[in-house]
């Protein structure tokens, strides 16, 4: 497998978790989203991503030859399909909805709107402040995750992750999401459940070896 | 099944049309996102939904009693797995990860940008006046269903409808926001794809029933 991915972009960084959690070996091609012009949006990037995000991921190993996979969540399911063990999904279909539901507030509702180009598009056509930006940073960060506290809070399902005691596709979205957070200096003292599933995931291996600041392409 | 829904909300529109599509019968009871200072926000609606956003499906036949789902994508996939026929999903990993591509392309890159909460924002916070509102919504619109017109159209796996000939959740979420880019006036000339498959699928019962207009809730 190849993963092309940035050291702190957080959609990549869900997918690196899952890959390690599932103890599949991955090459990192490092795409860097600032650098000439932000190579996501290059063209021969983007002949595999027209989308120009990152990841991409692609397994050399199918029946039909090279595969070009594209969307975290969605690249999640299918390394969940083709390798099921340690699994990453519950047993029940109500079980698994409930784990891509949490997964599914924070790629939809939460990552999208600190996205990096969302950012660039409020300072250079919206001509947004430095302080107003990080305002916009923050109210979506902080409200989606005080929503997602209430939801974890309040279900029996939650242990020691959002569901049970090991980890889920759930967990590979929460960790990303909360290393942002902290890095923009989000409010994160009401989250006491959040703030303990993203410490005990902290202690796990395929985490640690996922972050940011352990990424090939990482920088100070 | 009772299907918490707005009529012109997108994600709403997304789980109708899967529930149509499987024959599934359920009744909408409306949250109107507009009115009594939106009721998506009710104390009432949030010990359903902590998000406070709409869709939110109660299913009462479950082996435990109800069960409240919430996130338009992990509803479709637990339809998806409670009641497989017709599949909207197909049979391999591969294309599996192609057609939830596509979804998750307009759930996570191009809706949440243009959602009501966002479009609020930028008025009411940022001051950003009419013109320039639509402008955002237009960009992320139409640079995301470009990109998604890319993706398919050199897809061989394309067909009458987003993959193959019968309909999957891809189309289950490209309609809606075709609706949504008609309806604020996005330039789609440029994507004849996108709008041959959009075509197609109002053909279908299913998708003319889940429309805006034919809900109980509508407004002219």
């Amino acid at each position: 497998m190849k993963l092309y991915s940035y050291f702190r972009s957080s959609a990549s960084y869900r997918v690196r978790i899952a890959l390690n959690l599932k103890g599949m070996s991955y090459d990192i091609v490092p795409v860097h989203l600032l650098k000439h012009g932000g190579e996501q949006l290059s063209q021969m990037y983007r002949t595999l991503n027209s989308d120009g995000l990152v990841p991409t991921l692609i397994d050399n190993e199918t029946a039909d030859g090279q595969a070009v996979l594209t969307q975290s969540l969605a690249i999640l399911e299918y390394l969940e399909e083709v390798n099921p063990t340690p699994a990453l999904l519950p047993a029940t279909a109500l079980d698994r909805a409930f784990v891509r539901g949490i997964a599914l507030s924070i790629a939809c509702d939460i990552h999208p709107l600190n996205n990096l180009r969302v950012l660039r598009y409020l300072v250079h056509e919206l001509k947004v402040d430095e302080s107003a930006k990080n305002a916009w940073y923050r109210h979506w960060c902080e409200s989606g995750l005080a929503a997602l506290e209430i939801t974890l809070a309040r279900d029996s399902r939650t242990g020691k992750f959002c569901f049970g005691d090991t980890p889920t596709l759930a967990d590979c979205c929460l960790v990303p999401q909360i290393f942002n957070a902290q890095r923009l200096k989000c409010n994160l003292t009401e989250m006491p459940t959040l703030m303990r599933i993203y410490q005990n995931c902290q202690e796990l291996d395929a985490f640690i070896q996922a972050a940011p600041q352990n990424q090939p392409d990482a920088e100070a």
